[in-house]
């Protein structure tokens, strides 16, 4: 077994209150994150990965005691992969509001000495990114060679090369765009309803373990269906029936695709909080890159890194035509960003599936190693071409 | 007022007991009619309308005792009007299984008498179909001008033209198919999950007025997505903050999309029964036209009617290319199919919304009165060309 796809879940207390977006502040703030590879002298080869909206900061390795899956993105972060650990150091933390060893609404608020629950503040994406700053100020890491996520992710990477222009060289956006539309901010509202609306839920103040996990689950069906496309779904599923369940319930037979979202349902339930699932899509619903300044161009004028921003063919949660036209925005104020397709019947999902493609995607957009890169001819034309 | 414009609810009971698709009978089935215009003497201008999910018998006509909304395709019905009323004898009857009084799981069961609730049999749209032949054997019409619906009216108006070949000169289909994808099945199981998650639902055991009416908001909410388009929802909605509510929740401000589907979900509750609402959504699910024939082909060499299929280019819930399909494989039959589309942003809901393209479309594909009706040339030229 590699060393390296080894990561134990480390903590990191932010020394000072983190102020907030939406104003107010929290004063007492930990990230969970994990690492791999090894930092540079010059602490020059960090890489963020950023997670998408249930993730957590076990983006590779194999099963661990505090994640019982392999890394969400393990096939591209490793020795010789996409992200090659040999090279990167690699880290990856649980956002602000999350529920995965960061700070948020389980974490027992030091004021009341009782967790927060729904005494959580709003947090943003705005306010993820200021946190992990700091986890990397108190890692000694000036500036990132690389931010790269998916779907929330990206607009955590979009939000970095925003805020922080100084210091990130380059920021890779998978199935990101600047904003979301009325037709994703709907699909949340009908999780956070379903959620609400689970008695258990009780205002929010559920004890540990007694949480509205059948709101969650129809929270979590919802999305499931968002992350999909028709034709994957067709492929997959059919009109088949059920072939988990013997007998019919009252109204009929079952289909294979309800006790697929039944299942995925329960299995969120088991590992994600409700309040968190709250505030999270209230963070993705609240974000527009482009708040707090000017106007639009005066946002995307502060970029400075390289940027590449993919979209799949068949996303209709974050729409590639959505992505791509950042990439334009960016490109006609003379910023090096550039546009590529993933041409998937995944849709949404395809950033966590079409491994190959990602791969070859990450690889061409990201610095060739000085030493060891035959392709630095191939990778001239491709920063200058689209 | 046109008197022609004003109708009553009327109720048919079936003689006979209904046997049903799936197995076993309904010993007593009443529908609640609505109609509108005259039966020619030969009765030979009888248009059946059939509503879609949450719609019922009103189809024209003002506001009444019974339905407080105008028709719900009032601009069609009329003197004049695509559906002529001074030609058509026009009838629209509320489904079996539904709300709005046709025998569903509200009716009292003569057996037990009390409700049906969720001792109501699985019904099909099979069975809806079996019922509205009945209906009119009971008015004395053998033999229908045509048959018309949207959504899963215009299922129902395929269910007509193969069960009942003999019986049907023309359907006309609206945003409808063979059959629903799983991502639709999905969807409605979404809407299901959340009735059934709401305490009131009581396993379906609620007195009338007590239902799970939080459960079956979400449900609308749900749906609601799916009648509209991204663009549609981005004309309508954007990412505006709601003018509905002055102040934000513990989550941040509200979009105005969100209070516009609390909105919806709300009003549905206080009109429709949740438990009809998961025994129709099962039969938008169980729907397969071809199903009991040998073959697909088997079962579209049936049709002897004129078929109008029309497909929306907006609509991902019952998608225009489904929708093409059918028609493609009667004309390869040698059937007197066509096929048209709305060009809309509205999505599915466009059959309900663009009534200038619905009455040319209706128009355009009737047969031409005898008497009035000067554009027979043009009609003969449409009805050999697509």
């Amino acid at each position: 077994m590699n060393q390296s796809r080894l990561a134990t879940r480390k903590y990191y207390s932010l020394p000072d209150p983190l102020p907030l977006w939406r104003g107010g502040s929290l004063s007492s703030v930990t990230l969970a994150y994990e690492t791999w590879g090894r930092l540079s002298p010059g602490a020059d080869n960090a890489v963020l990965i950023l997670h998408a909206l249930t993730g957590d900061s076990h983006a590779a390795g194999l099963p661990s005691d505090s994640d019982r899956k392999p890394g969400w993105w393990n096939p591209l972060i490793g020795p010789g992969c996409a992200f090659d650990t040999d090279r990167f150091f690699v880290v990856c933390s649980n956002v602000l509001g999350g529920c995965q060893g960061s700070t948020g609404p389980c974490t027992t608020n030091s004021e009341s000495d009782a967790p927060y629950t729904t005494d959580f503040p709003v947090v943003t994406i705005q306010d993820m990114v200021r946190a992990q700053r700091a986890l990397f100020d108190g890692l000694g890491i000036r500036r990132l060679a690389a931010v790269a996520g998916g779907s929330i992710g990206g607009q955590q990477a979009l939000e970095w090369v925003l805020r922080y222009p100084d210091d990130v060289d380059a920021a890779l956006l998978f199935g990101a765009s600047e904003r979301i539309g009325p037709q994703a901010v709907s699909f949340n509202h009908v999780g956070r309803s379903a959620i609400m609306l689970d008695p258990a839920w009780r205002e929010g103040r559920y004890n540990p373990g007694e949480g509205p996990s059948a709101g969650l689950a129809v929270a979590r069906m919802t999305a499931m269906i968002t992350y999909q496309s028709q034709q994957s779904m067709w492929m997959r599923f059919g009109r088949f029936p059920t072939s988990r369940s013997a007998s019919p319930d009252r109204f009929g037979e079952k289909f294979d695709v309800e006790s697929y979202l039944d299942y995925q349902g329960a299995s969120l339930s088991t590992r994600f909080d409700a309040n968190s699932y709250l505030y999270l899509t209230r963070a993705m619903d609240l974000y527009d890159a482009t708040e707090g300044y000017e106007s639009e161009e005066e946002a995307l004028r502060r970029v400075r890194a390289r940027t590449l921003h993919v979209g799949i063919n068949s996303d209709w949660l974050y729409p590639p035509g959505d992505v791509r036209a950042t990439s334009e925005k960016l490109r006609a104020l003379g910023k090096d960003a550039c546009y590529r397709e993933i041409d998937s019947v995944h849709g949404h999902d395809s950033f966590l599936k079409e491994w190959e493609r990602m791969t070859e995607l990450i690889t061409e957009f990201l610095p060739a190693a000085s030493s060891t890169q035959p392709r630095t001819a191939e990778k001239r034309a491709y920063a200058t071409g689209e």
